[in-house]
């Protein structure tokens, strides 16, 4: 199979949507299709950015908006250089859980840091590298945050991370800037509802989607 | 004693320069003038950025040049959000062990990032807080290295840290960093030569010039 173009799909959305679920389902299907595929995660994927992130989500710790920023940024450029365009480079798919719209989400519309600052260091940071799909999964964050819990990955205690320890209404913020972003790049961004349905079911509506980017990828399919 | 206005001091230079042996003695002398003195040094000066120096200066660590110039620009702002600003505006003289000059010697002329990116970040970072004076400790490469070696104080063995180990060309270009910054901002950068003198002698001359400097800042003095 001939890979026309670098296939770098995202999946991005608040706590507790799904997507480390989705980015493990996606990945597996994707495999099964004969695709060699490389799963990784923001902030993280290496030693530097692993060790950022540790930091990031450590509820003993306080940081400033703007210096959690220049943290995130720093763990993207390294993962950039280190993991995903190599990959990319010897024609894998790469599938990241969050990328540069949780930036924009979280400290831009979340930690109201300025929208233009963001966009600009976003772009300095992904030296130029863009998805060709987003899917945003999008849930209440009541339900998410309850779901987060239940989950309890990262053993941050019953009050989550640094991050989900937040209050609701940064959460309801969040939301709000995946929500504009998907709407301002509609034809990259895809909007998957995670409340309701299954877990069987959204993963139906994921292959269908990413089908059909793939389809517009490859020369043979 | 009344302090018209806020009176921020760097100190910077490259390996073993004297910047730590400099810094406490002129906090020692200003402290004997009856001044209150915060001493603190960059990267670093509050959990977060010392996490981030530890990160910086680890041996062990791939780091590209990228990165760690947003991972300096993380722990400055923090730093002088949490102790330059409050100590400041208390009224407190800080001494700071290396400050943007770094930056723009090691990232810019070091590593060969982008001056224009440097200085746009670290104004970003710096919220507009500008030294009032820094002393420059002017020391060829090959002797600096040499005393930073027999100090020995990070523990990272006898090649020293991730910046130590590099060649010495690039700490030959850092010098000619921080050379170019001095003539640029003449009136802010003071070059003090610390290959031949003594400590003492050394310290005498920071002394006149600290000494100056604040007469033009204090109303008695």
């Amino acid at each position: 199979m001939f890979i026309k173009k670098k296939i770098f799909i995202t999946i991005d959305g608040g706590e507790g949507s799904g997507k480390t679920t989705h980015s493990k389902l996606l990945k597996n299907y994707l495999k099964k299709k004969g695709f060699k595929v490389l799963l990784t995660r923001e902030p993280g994927g290496n030693i530097l950015a692993e060790k950022i992130r540790n930091i990031i989500l450590d509820p003993e710790l306080n940081i400033v908006p703007l210096s959690e920023l220049f943290l995130l940024e720093a763990a993207r450029i390294q993962h950039i250089k280190e993991q995903i365009c190599p990959a990319l480079e010897k024609g894998e798919i790469v599938v990241c859980d969050r990328f540069a719209d949780s930036t924009v989400a979280y400290q831009g519309y979340g930690r109201k840091l300025n929208l233009k600052l963001i966009n600009k260091l976003n772009l300095i940071a992904s030296c130029g590298l863009k998805p060709i799909l987003t899917l945003y999964l999008d849930i209440t964050p009541s339900e998410g945050l309850n779901r987060a819990k239940k989950s309890k990955r990262d053993n941050y205690g019953d009050d989550g991370d640094r991050i989900e320890r937040k209050s609701i209404q940064f959460h309801e913020d969040v939301r709000k800037g995946y929500l504009e972003q998907a709407k301002k790049y509609f034809k990259r961004v895809k909007i998957i509802e995670t409340e309701e349905g299954s877990v069987k079911e959204t993963h139906m509506l994921i292959k269908d989607i990413v089908d059909e980017v793939l389809h517009k990828c490859l020369k043979e399919y």
